[in-house]
């Protein structure tokens, strides 16, 4: 059996990927392609990498359209997803890629978003504890952030085994430039970009922040505070995350090692890398895979977590296929068991 | 049924892609992973993108190890698959991503690569006139090279319609660095390519040039001879491939346009663009397409063809696994089907 | 004695270029930073590598505030230049980044950029044959394209020796993507253009090829034409230019390497390498330098030349502060010494 | 007057930089220029940028060739540089990029070099508190590493202020590839570092450790205790650090500016930025400057400082040209004038 699934935001760089990868899932058909300002074009024009559709017409992005599918995917602009959902069945799979529905605490939705708080859904990122069994059968989704999906990849095990003190973790992640999106912008131009680095979002302002506190909390059961500081790296695609705790005293680097190992010993994307080897995004570019490694600095106390994902993969669209298959019953690697592109 | 195959040279860029495809791929199960210095690691450690076949230990490039499956892939230095393929039984489909059994002519093999040529194999562009039929059930395939591969798929159909004059090629080629192989070289660091361009081999002297001819030639039925000069861009993978011939007199755009649509109208791998868009390699990145364009320039009286592929996938191990295909009798695009990452 | 100078389109890249050079130059002052949308702003803001003024508050563009400077440098769009110069007295001295005053041929002009021709001024390479002598003391300057300063370089030796077929010329060009300017546009997006490369204006609609005509032909002494495509390679900054024309009959390697060594003997920023050394954007980056090599491709009778420049610098700015010390009678290189940096 | 210099260490990324520096420094004349195996070449075959000085031949690295200059800089691998020091006379200034004379601890130099401590000299960071002091008529002048010199440039007004806390600092840098050197590496490829990141070194195990805690705890007047992740960007130059540390009770954001403005008051090449603004490292790139931000997050009572260098430039070589400055008593920005080339 196949399952019918619409994709809106088809223009931009999440609508895009999730395209890409259920253009290749076995058990998927896709309906409508929808877009906003560029409705009418086919989807050659604006992402002229998806030979396999390159023909589609994209639609305009309206209920109407959306509607009639099995499962729908929002890949649309922060507070636009809640009211198209609010109007599609109950039982039709809605996965918003979007930050809508991904807090739990109104009140930090309100104060970093600035809207009235459109309700929770269940958290696509099955790797963290009791969150697999949650997605199951589930018909909403929120995709989690993607600088959230590398940071708890990186801490939850940690916190979760009790060996973290929870009041004084740094996290300093890289992105590419594919997680500013695709608008027009002059500081996002390759001219701008090429060559250099730079932060932004400095100082607990940046809207992951809350999105990352709240599941790092929940693996610790208390409250996690962090100190995050995202930066833009010249390159397309990628995330590496530098996540940092002080780890509870008589913590062994053994025991370290072995909450990891034992938190992804039987997960299909999330490998902890044999001692000796790090992380590199391109390890993980275009695919759902998710590299990281752990070292404990005895010196200062800490455990130092590096990360790697790809930003629209596993950090967007691949994580959202992934709940996509979880809540559907499929096979939960499937569209997703081919090999990112390396060098 | 599955064929077994076994792939050398897997240390490299072109045994790294070829084992990236084959990973996916329905019809094949890998055996022997070769290589030679880097024989008892580990896949992982060399290729850590491989996720799928990250634990699979390499053993060393031997005929021994190479036997005994219904597919061999040769990515070797240049020279050393001859011995090698001398030593597999005629009914091994050994392919060749080498130089090796390109070329026709034992005398431009001799000038161009200073050694005894080793024969001539079926040549693995089933795109070119004639060729697809060639490779049906051939149990020894020569994988074209990477510039070849995008100026042959450039400018054939022109020649094959009799549409340009033989005596005025001008190709100019911009490849991503990853064509220049994985040995350790200063020119190739990061911080010397990073940022800037240049060209090489200039002036005739590219191992290409021949083999571009020989192409061309077939295709036109006359000596075709031309000036090419490569170039090395700043990025990992892709080459883009401006190629520009005299057109002969009265010949008209809507002419040029049929001939190249022509003869790629059923081709699922090559694509003439709609009038208006134009070429990016990071259209086909990692993808075993090949998207062109062409255009008229009535002032010079030249067409000039623009044409980009990723050197690694339709440059080399693409159209290695698309000519496997074709000489096993399957699918022509299994294991191929993936969309491309992008942006 | 110090010459006052204005800049006007100080916000875009060519503006901030011309400012780069004129803060380390000796013999001038800088008086009026003129923008537009960006007026009241401090440069810093826009032009953040630029310390020694970053306090410095841009101005409007007005004929007001650019009058009563030595030298005005317009770095305007295409049609804006005229009308401001005709209102700026005749002796001040008026530099025009943009392309207005290129062009000799009215014709030519309105078939490339749709506007009335506003005239011809002095044309700023100096190393062209007579050039320098016209910029001596002129109070009009028309500054090159960056593609014309490199297509021009690479190849005006050859036909100002009576060396080189003028029917015949291609030439293929990569440039940095600072050359499309800083206007927000998706296309030119980081995301975009990193790892990636893509033609456009192919088939002879470039507004800079009757500008590389015009230069060869006068150079030739007879009409030239040519065949040119640019292609935006991932990079900030840099042109490369393969330029091949067909050598007339009897012309050898020698013939040719000494008409290029001797027409750039004595030029401080124009570098016929060594032979075996080739051309590589990163060797001028920032500096007003151009390197160039020659091979004689006896198989296909062409001489390729590569040449590479500083879009910016040589192909902009650069060569705007060199015909400047010209007309005003100053050390050539005054300004201009600093060396670029690599890698 | 101009002193006579010498550069050894030619033919790599930080002896090129001091002879790009160098080459316009208004009070000094470059004498032998050294390296090792490339000894006999001329520097334009290694340092293709450097026009001012491409027909310089390179002379073996000796003590003989290094002596009678005024100055001679070291750039040498690690531990090469005390042996030739002890030769050269008292009344030389010998400038050591490497870092054989950063460590004040012979204890923690044995532990990170694994060699016998060959001293300590006064440390060429002049913007830390005294320091200046002592660099002038130095004769020794250790040259600091790149990411200490952005790590205490980043962190140590706040330490000099009292308003850290000195036992949990966390610094994580990403540095362009440079910084990696110019010897041939596969994983320096750029193939395998374009379009990627990695950390390296994680762990507390990169010997800059114990010299930013030696800078950091000079200033603080106490032993400060770092946890410091390195990682490598896809860039040729440029770092970039954030720097955090908790804030001590009752620390308001005012009071951190105005501890950082003032320490950089009257600095020429250490800029705290106006408020809203953040560093980029192309704002840098190629000049003796230093950028930096902070932001007071209170949320997590953390201050964040980024800031961003060129690595080769303040970073090493313009570092040491500006202490080489102070101890001959020139002026301290002499050489460093030129601007930076963005984009």
């Amino acid at each position: 059996m196949s399952f019918s699934v619409a994709v809106s935001g088809a223009s931009g760089y999440a609508g895009g990927e999730v395209l890409r990868l259920l253009a290749s899932h076995p058990d998927v058909t896709i309906g409508a392609i929808t877009a906003h300002s560029n409705a009418g074009a086919p989807l050659g024009e604006l992402q002229p990498h998806l030979h396999a559709l390159g023909n589609r017409e994209l639609v305009e992005t309206t209920v109407a359209n959306l509607a009639g599918h099995d499962v729908v995917f929002l890949a649309l602009p922060h507070g636009a997803s809640a009211g198209i959902a609010a109007q599609l069945p109950e039982d039709t799979l809605v996965i918003d890629a979007g930050a809508d529905h991904r807090l739990e605490d109104p009140i930090a939705w309100e104060k970093f978003y600035g809207s009235a708080h459109a309700g929770t859904w269940p958290y696509g990122l099955p790797e963290l504890p009791g969150h697999r069994e949650r997605l199951r059968g589930a018909r909403r989704i929120a995709v989690p952030g993607c600088y959230p999906t590398s940071s708890l990849l990186a801490l939850a095990p940690g916190f979760a085994a009790g060996l973290l003190e929870p009041g004084d973790v740094v996290i300093v992640s890289a992105s590419g430039t594919s997680g500013a999106g695709k608008s027009a912008k002059v500081n996002l131009l390759g001219s701008e970009v090429m060559g250099g680095m730079n932060p932004y979002g400095v100082g607990g302002g940046h809207r992951h922040t809350p999105e990352i506190e709240q599941g790092l909390s929940a693996a610790a059961g208390e409250q996690v505070t962090i100190s995050f500081t995202p930066t833009l790296a010249p390159m397309s695609r990628g995330i590496l995350t530098t996540a940092t705790a002080k780890v509870r005293p008589g913590t062994t680097a053994t025991a370290l090692r072995e909450a990891w190992s034992a938190a992804y010993a039987d997960e299909p994307f999330v490998h902890l890398l044999p001692e000796g080897r790090w992380p590199h995004t391109k390890a993980v570019l275009g695919s759902n895979h998710t590299v990281l490694q752990l070292a404990l600095d005895e010196h200062s106390g800490r455990v130092v977590v590096t990360c790697a994902i790809d930003n629209l993969t596993k950090g967007t669209a691949g994580g959202a296929v992934q709940s996509m298959n979880i809540a559907l019953g499929l096979e939960e690697t499937a569209g997703l068991t081919h090999q990112g592109a390396a060098p």
